[in-house]
C-alpha cells in the first residue's frame, strides 16, 4: 500500500565529461556528456523513503531540462502519492497536458524529458514503497491496472487499451516461468559500450573482444560520418565477433532518405540486423520507405530513444533500460 | 551591406497577464498568458542598430525558453552578421544541430521557440540595417539567396531546393504589381480576436459586430470543449456575420480522429473553410484521415503553430505573424 504526501521536489544537474575520452560518440553527437537531470520527490510518510528518477542528457541544456521540471514541480507537490498511483494516466495527463507550460512542447523535448524524470521518481518511490524494484511492481501488477497506467489517447490507430488489455491477459499464461527464466538468466540485452564512434580501432578492437568474453552476443555500432571508416570498423568488429553473433547498427538521425539507403547498401555485407534512426526521428513516412527498400537486404529498420507516439512508453523503456 | 559583429544578446521573460480576460483562450488552453521571450541582439557597429526577436509562450515554462536561449547564445556571439547572413542554412543548421543540446529537442519544442526568437533577432537586425522591414527584406531577395536561407533537409518529398526555386523565379513576374496591391490594399488577414473560447456571448457578438464594422471578412472561432456551446456561438456569430463572410474554426488539438469527424460533421452547418489542429500536432497520418473524411462537407484541415516540417518557415511564419 502506497502511502504519504509528496512534500519535496528537488531536481539537480548532474554532469560526466564523458566527452573526453569520446564514450558515448556518435554521428550526430560528436561531444557528447552523458548526464542527467536527477529528481528527488519525498513525502511526509515516516518511511523516510524517496523517488529518485533520471531524464538523460548530453551535457550542454540540462539545466534547461532542470528548469522545466521545476516548472512542473507543482503538479505534484503536496499531491497524495495513492491519488496519483490510482489514476496514472490521468497524471500523466495532468503533466504533459498543463495549459500554459504544453505550448512550449506538448509530449516532445524538454518539458517531456522533465515529465520523464517527475514519473521516473514516482515510479522509483511507489516500487519502493512496494518494497520491489520497478520491474517486479509491473510485472506483479494486474493486467487491468497496468493498461489503466498508459495513455492510448494518441495511439489508438496501432493499439487499443482493449488489445493491449488482451495482451496482457494472454501474457499470464507462462508469465510465473519466463520471471524464473529471467532472473536464473538474465534479459537479454545488447552492448554498444564497445563502439562509439570516436573510438580508435584498437580500443574497438580491445573492447569487442572483451565483451565477447564476458559473454555478450549482441553488438551495436555507430555509423553514418563516413562510409570508409564505417566500413573499415564493421570489418573489424566482425573479425573479432565471427559471422554468427548479431551486430546493429545506429545512425543517429544522420542521413536523409535515399543517402541511408545507399549507405546501408553499402553496409548490408556486414549483415547488420537492423539500422537505427537512419534519419530524422520526425520523418515517419522517410522511416517506412528506408524501411521497404532494406526489406530485400534483410536488414531491418529501428526508431531511436526519440520517437513520437506512446510517450508513456518512453518513460517505461527510460526506467528499464539496458542500453543506449 | 550589413556590418557588425555581434557582442550581446539579451533575453527578457515578457508576460501579459490575459487570462485574467479570457483572451488567448482555446479548448486546450483555458488560461494562457499571452507572453514572449524576447531577444535583443546588438553588434560593435557604431550604426546602434538592435534586433529584436520574440518567440511566443503562453505564460508558465517561458522562463525555460529564456533558459535555452542562453545556452544557444555562444552560437551567435562573437559572429560577424555578414557570415551568419551570408549561410543562413548553415547558421540554422548550427543553431538546431548543436551536439549536445539537440538531444533535448532536435527541432523541437523549447529548443525550437528559442532558436526561433534567435532567428527573428537576426532577421530583425538584418532588415534594420538593410533600411527596410523584414518582408520587404524577403521580397527584395534575389530568389537565389532566398532558397539558400531555407534547410530543405527533411522536406525534399515535398519540396525541393530546386522547385522552390522556380516558383520563386516564376513568382518574378507580377511581382511589382502584387506588391503595389499589397502597399495599397493591405495583406489578406483573419481575425480571431473576436471568439477566444472564454468570451461570454455577450462579447462575442459585441467584438463580431465591430470586427465587421472595421473592414474584416474572415473569422476564426475556438471550438471543442463543448458540442452545445460550440452549436450556439458559431449559430451566434453566423448570425452578425452572415452567410457569405468567412468561417474558420480551430479545435487546438482538442481531439482524437474519430471525435474530430464526429464534431464537425455536427458544425458544418456554419459552413466553416477550415479546422485547424482538429488533433495532436504529431498525428500526421490522423490528419490525413480526417482531411479526407471532410472533403464531402467541404470542409478544409488546417494545421497550427506546431508543425513537424519545415522548420525554417515556422520562423518565417512568426515573423510576418498577422493572428494567432
Amino acid at each position: 500500500m502506497v502511502r504519504g504526501r509528496i512534500s519535496r521536489l528537488s531536481v539537480r544537474d548532474v554532469r560526466f565529461p564523458t566527452s573526453l575520452g569520446g564514450h558515448g560518440s556518435d554521428a550526430m553527437h560528436t561531444d557528447p556528456d552523458y548526464s542527467a537531470a536527477y529528481v528527488v520527490i519525498e513525502t511526509d510518510a515516516e518511511d523516510g523513503l524517496k523517488g529518485c528518477g533520471i531524464t538523460f542528457t548530453l551535457g550542454k541544456g540540462t539545466e534547461v531540462v532542470v528548469c522545466a521540471v521545476n516548472a512542473l514541480a507543482h503538479h505534484v507537490l503536496n499531491k497524495d502519492l495513492k491519488d496519483i498511483v490510482g489514476d496514472f494516466r490521468g497524471f500523466y495527463r495532468q503533466l504533459a497536458n498543463d495549459g500554459q507550460l504544453r505550448w512550449i512542447g506538448p509530449e516532445k523535448g524538454v518539458v517531456h524529458l522533465a515529465t520523464a524524470a517527475i514519473l521516473n521518481a514516482v515510479w522509483d518511490l511507489w516500487a519502493k514503497q512496494e518494497g520491489k524494484p520497478v520491474w517486479k511492481l509491473l510485472v506483479d501488477m494486474d493486467p487491468r491496472t497496468l493498461v489503466s497506467c498508459i495513455d492510448f489517447r494518441y495511439i489508438t490507430d496501432v493499439l487499443t487499451e482493449e488489445d493491449a488489455l488482451e495482451i496482457l491477459q494472454k501474457g499470464q499464461v507462462g508469465k510465473k516461468e519466463r520471471e524464473e527464466q529471467m532472473l536464473a538468466q538474465g534479459y537479454p540485452a545488447y552492448t554498444t559500450s564497445c563502439a562509439w564512434l570516436g573510438y580508435s580501432d584498437d580500443m574497438l578492437k580491445q573492447l569487442c573482444t572483451q565483451a565477447l568474453k564476458d559473454g555478450w552476443t549482441r553488438f551495436k555500432v555507430k555509423v553514418g560520418a563516413d562510409l570508409q571508416d564505417d566500413e573499415r570498423r564493421c570489418r573489424l568488429i566482425r573479425d573479432v565477433i565471427g559471422p554468427e553473433k548479431t551486430l546493429m547498427m545506429d545512425a543517429n538521425q544522420r542521413w536523409d532518405v535515399p543517402e541511408a539507403v545507399e549507405w546501408m547498401s553499402k553496409l548490408a555485407k556486414f549483415k547488420p540486423l537492423w539500422i537505427e534512426e537512419p534519419t530524422s526521428p520526425d520523418d515517419i513516412l522517410g522511416h517506412a520507405t528506408i524501411s521497404k527498400a532494406l526489406v530485400p537486404l534483410g536488414i531491418g529498420v529501428a526508431t531511436g530513444e526519440q520517437f513520437l507516439f506512446a510517450p508513456m512508453l518512453v518513460e517505461w523503456a527510460s526506467v528499464n533500460w539496458c542500453s543506449t
